[in-house]
């Protein structure tokens, strides 16, 4: 079955899920087909001083929407973005970053991952 | 050039956009390429009462990340899901839907919508 075929697609459906009550530091909230086509998605909570670890999305991007508190999300050899309620950091593909909370109260996000539907080159 | 030739991709950068203190009802964060690849996003505030309208996102899918106020996403002939903080709303492909909202101050949410990266069938 083609990547690109139509058919291919499983049928998502329509989902509102909660995730602020939850204790854990990491929770999928939307783990890809068959919930979605093509979307991740997943809740973090940091404690102050704590970082989720240097990682990338492969030839996915990534939006990221803080939730509470300060943070940072550092690049090998770039500046940092900021990490804060109001903001919304996005992150190319194939793109090393870490997230470091550098408040007093704990660093709550949202990230979203949309994986790339084409074939590997 | 092919969609699915890996040279026609843009080559986004990583960014953080703020968006709280803007006025405006709708503001675009991430308009799509060559800002990103597949992704878009923007921030919404809805008045009590006030709907978005209905529209879907085509072949692509959409998370809503609520940041404050009450809402619903109504559906023609489904059940509403309830758009509030602590809550990610996950709206498939081809998805007639409305953001109202129902409660007695601002609604304001962060959209992101992943394109279809496939052909048109």
């Amino acid at each position: 079955m083609s990547i690109n075929s139509d058919d291919s697609f499983p049928n998502p459906k329509a989902r509102s899920i909660a995730f602020q009550s939850d204790d854990r530091h990491r929770v999928n909230l939307l783990s890809g087909p068959p919930e979605t086509r093509f979307l991740k998605s997943g809740y973090v909570k940091l404690s102050p001083g704590e970082s989720i670890g240097f990682h990338n999305t492969g030839r996915g991007e990534e939006i990221i929407v803080p939730i509470s508190g300060e943070g940072e999300v550092r690049f090998p050899g770039a500046e940092p973005l900021r990490v804060s309620p109001g903001f919304l950091i996005y992150n190319p593909p194939e793109t090393e970053h870490d997230v470091i909370n550098t408040g007093e109260g704990v660093l709550e996000y949202i990230y979203i991952v949309a994986k790339s539907q084409t074939p590997d080159p």
